[in-house]
């Protein structure tokens, strides 16, 4: 970087009409295709945000502060900027985006910032819970692909909150993991497990994303819901999570991760599930059938999406490595 | 925070379709109509820039890095993210938008991060230098209306890096303000001062917007300038800098904020000069005006330029405090 290249474009004649193509043209020095394509993008958006907003010198300041904060205020085990993302709706569109789902498999959800790597691997069955507070829930769960045959084999990762609504890493003095656990579906596709029912909780909001929701008159809170992450080399990575019906922010999730398709009723054990499964008759129960989709079956249905998309855009662009960039052929 | 409205719009049939549009509906709360607008607009540029990147969940993680290190690297004597506007473009664009400038008038460009508020007061012909290294320099300035007459009792901040290119607060022994200092024009708008030439150097580089150029393959200078900024009530704030013909980076500064009409050439004092100024016979020389307009100027031009840009745009809204809203009625 120690010296400029010769051929440069030149920005001797900007003005305010032309500083856009002229920040495109100096930006298009790029050598990557793909970042030249989503810088491109994004200084478009930039300017066009504050072309449409008449953004004054004051405002612009203050959301360049707001940033500031939102980086500072993060840490290893808070990413505000994650949180900023899901509040705005982009984390579920991005990952609808690279996850799109056919009709008949379980759509995606928020990973959420409480997944952790250290959740035990369980044997079927086990009790993930430490929290005698909570009410328990028994989930019997199976895994399929989309034709309904059982998929065996699964890793998948369960978590959810405690019964005061805060994840283990939440604790200061947390000492291990709770409320979580690793599971490996069986020859059947099935997994089931003991937890405690999932409350609803506030996310954090002490920070400048709380700060901004309460300006919006926006409220900070997720209805109950359980985690889950499914994985099978083949197979289209599911984040995904199961939304408690009747919860009083169903329809109002602060992170737009609820939807009807992961609205779950629960249920009660009666004497036969009782008996095979160890657990009280009456005890809360939740039935489960999670579908997933093979990694080409996710890939060839988010590139018809991809090329759709641009089509509509206008856009001459083709797609490398599943991701547009300008077709300058 | 601690509940949730009644009558909150709904989430519940959310489909990777109609997530924009829901997320501006919940921000549709908002009780402060600018923020509604500002909020709304930033929502569909940020889905659109998603969906026309088909931004990978991937991608999106490294963006949202990308953030929280521009926050984390800033304090309070670096804005990252001021850096970060700036060779965005964004910078120049909203000074643009908020301080426009009649034809005839002194353009504007960047305030940058290197602007203090302890420079000393000295009285006019004064050096505000403490450089040996530094070639002299004198420039004789007037400040002037529109019309051509003088603008007395402006204050005017002067500030400029030593001949290492260096602003006096990035040498971490700094005791002290150099190379910067304020005056007040006289009764005729004029004002002198000893400086230095000014002399291209980097913007910082070592952090995340220095990384983001190097893979942009742009190069990180600015050419040499002086910066300035004139202030009086009744006036509109003038923010400029003067930038050397000739220099390397002339046509390439890293963060767009020189441009032509704010180029000046350098000549050397005659000897009626010398004389007057008590400054060397052939010595380095700026002789340069600078016109000033009035608040009521610019405000009614920014106005001006608004309405026509909302009406370019096709968008309904109109101007409170000159800053567009909405226009429900």
């Amino acid at each position: 970087m120690g010296s400029a290249p010769p051929q440069l474009p030149s920005i001797e004649g900007l003005t305010l009409e032309n500083i856009t193509e002229t920040t495109k043209l100096i930006n298009s020095q790029c050598p990557n295709p793909r970042l030249r394509y989503i810088m491109e993008r994004l200084v478009q958006h930039v300017h066009d945000f504050a072309r449409e907003t008449r953004l004054s010198s004051e405002e612009w300041m203050i959301g360049l502060n707001f940033l500031v904060q939102t980086g500072q205020i993060s840490s290893d085990v808070r990413h505000e900027f994650i949180l900023l993302s899901d509040t705005l709706g982009l984390s579920m569109l991005v990952d609808g985006i690279n996850h799109p789902k056919p009709p008949n498999s379980t759509e995606g959800s928020l990973l959420g910032p409480f997944h952790t790597h250290d959740a035990p691997t369980l044997d079927i069955g086990a009790n993930m819970s430490n929290d005698p507070q909570g009410e328990p829930l028994l989930c019997i769960c199976t895994v399929k692909d989309t034709k309904g045959n059982p998929v065996p084999g699964v890793k998948i990762d369960i978590w959810e909150t405690d019964s005061s609504g805060h994840y283990d890493v939440q604790h200061a003095d947390r000492d291990g993991p709770s409320e979580r656990c690793v599971m490996i579906s069986d020859e059947k596709g099935r997994f089931w497990f003991k937890g405690i029912r999932p409350v609803s909780y506030p996310i954090p909001h002490d920070g400048p994303v709380g700060k901004l929701l309460e300006k919006m008159g926006r409220h900070c809170w997720r209805p109950a819901h359980l985690h889950f992450i499914f994985q099978k080399d083949g197979w289209d990575n599911l984040v995904t999570a199961l939304y408690v019906r009747g919860d009083k922010y169903e329809k109002s999730d602060a992170v737009f991760g609820a939807k009807e398709a992961l609205t779950i009723d629960f249920t009660t054990a009666d004497a036969a599930i009782a008996k095979e499964y160890d657990y009280p008759e009456g005890g809360l129960l939740l039935v489960q059938d999670f579908i997933l989709t093979t990694q080409a079956q996710t890939d060839k249905l988010r590139d018809d999406l991809a090329v759709k998309a641009i089509k509509q855009l206008g856009l001459n662009l083709k797609l490398v490595d599943h991701l547009p960039v300008p077709d300058v052929d």
